[in-house]
């Protein structure tokens, strides 16, 4: 077999998410499987480095599967005519960037050491016409200096369970975040959060929670008695999909 | 009166242009013209910079129009107010940035003494998801060097009669460029036209000339064949709408 990993690009906006659905094909993964499918006939299952919920977008996502070597010789076997087959058959609002082939045992989840998201708020009364679809709107003034403050806390290792959107998970939920990037950028504030992974939610209820502390509804010192809580109530709201981006994803 | 200048930005995907067409209001000018008539009861004329033909994105589009002094009582007069009241009805695709109070007499088409377009190619293989709406895509690479040389001849005044898509043109063709800055920009190929006025679908004309002579099917020292000739036919292909923005308009 061949392990081929594609980096992916997509405008999640029409989408219910990453991963493939029972009967619903309106997914990234299914797009790309019924592609395969159709190429190859057979089934064959595509593995993203993690799920994007709906309508999150994704500048780099990582996924691979496996092709039969016969399979490989029906386009040459060459990574770039595989890339070329793809985009040939996907939406406009799915690309494939690349493909290379990755040793037999690359799995682009359980192999991820590192993951960049975005979230994107634009900050202002005035609509953004031209990235309407990858921002949040926030009118009000977000005191910035104030929400770095509260993200402070949160970098390094901790239990994120106050911050999960899965209240049945099973699986720890202790997380290493890097870093948290507030930027201001003309009207947008951009954050960039940099980890090695997060739960289902995660980058949203953090955003959501920061955005309370930027619009001054709730305590930049609050965020350490948040996460000792280990209770989502303690949190603030989630943010809508559509401002979040998952950017990047890394490897040994 | 008071004469309030608004700028505004839009997509133009959807849309048949700038200019208000009889019967059909799916134009920019047309959306503001509704609006303002269901709030101040009577036909407003908005005078825009200039025609922006279907397709046509903008990034600062400037029109002008005027208020009895009265009617600018119902939101207060102030230029900030006008400006939330027609982003309030404005479709998402449409935004006005900011509204000033001009002097009386201006006029945002006879005042304009610079404009300057960009038209975007994203020259790749493979499509761009976020911005595949303001680009277009060329797959094979282009010439950017043969380009910019070809580029040279268009400086300065000339008559443009072979670039201007109204065979039927009454008028001058008589127009002065003052720049033509061609960038790469990782797989973009960003063509910046500054100048005096630009002629119906001139700039699409220019750019499909260039992109000619950038894949080869052109000789980058035909331009001054082409001016001198004065005919459409000479000159290359009008590129689609949707890689036109009209970036900047300027007054003295």
């Amino acid at each position: 077999m061949i392990n081929y990993k594609i980096r992916v690009q997509y405008d999640g906006t029409r989408y219910k998410g990453w991963q493939r659905q029972k009967s619903i094909d309106q997914t990234i993964q299914g797009k790309i499987e019924v592609i395969l499918k159709k190429q190859f006939g057979r089934d064959i299952e595509i593995d993203g480095s993690g799920r994007t919920d709906a309508g999150v977008h994704a500048m780099y996502q990582v996924a691979n599967f496996r092709l039969h070597e016969a399979e490989a010789e029906h386009f040459g076997g060459e990574p770039e005519a595989l890339t070329a087959l793809l985009n040939a058959y996907l939406p406009e609002d799915i690309a494939v960037l690349e493909t290379r082939i990755a040793s037999e045992r690359f799995h682009s989840r359980l192999n991820a050491v590192e993951k960049t998201y975005i979230y994107r708020i634009w900050n202002s009364g005035i609509p953004n016409v031209f990235d309407r679809k990858y921002v949040f709107q926030i009118e009000k003034k977000l005191d910035v200096e104030q929400m770095r403050q509260a993200a402070e806390p949160l970098l390094g290792t901790h239990d994120f369970a106050a911050f999960c959107g899965n209240a049945k998970m099973k699986k720890s939920t202790v997380r290493s975040i890097y870093e948290i990037r507030i930027e201001t950028i003309g009207d947008e504030v951009r954050i960039t959060y940099r980890g090695n992974g997060f739960l289902q939610n995660m980058v949203r209820i953090l955003t959501g929670t920061l955005v309370e502390v930027g619009l001054g509804d709730r305590d930049a010192m609050s965020m350490t008695a948040i996460l000792e809580s280990k209770t989502r109530a303690q949190a603030g709201a989630m943010m809508p999909a559509c401002g979040l981006t998952l950017w990047e994803v890394k490897y040994d």
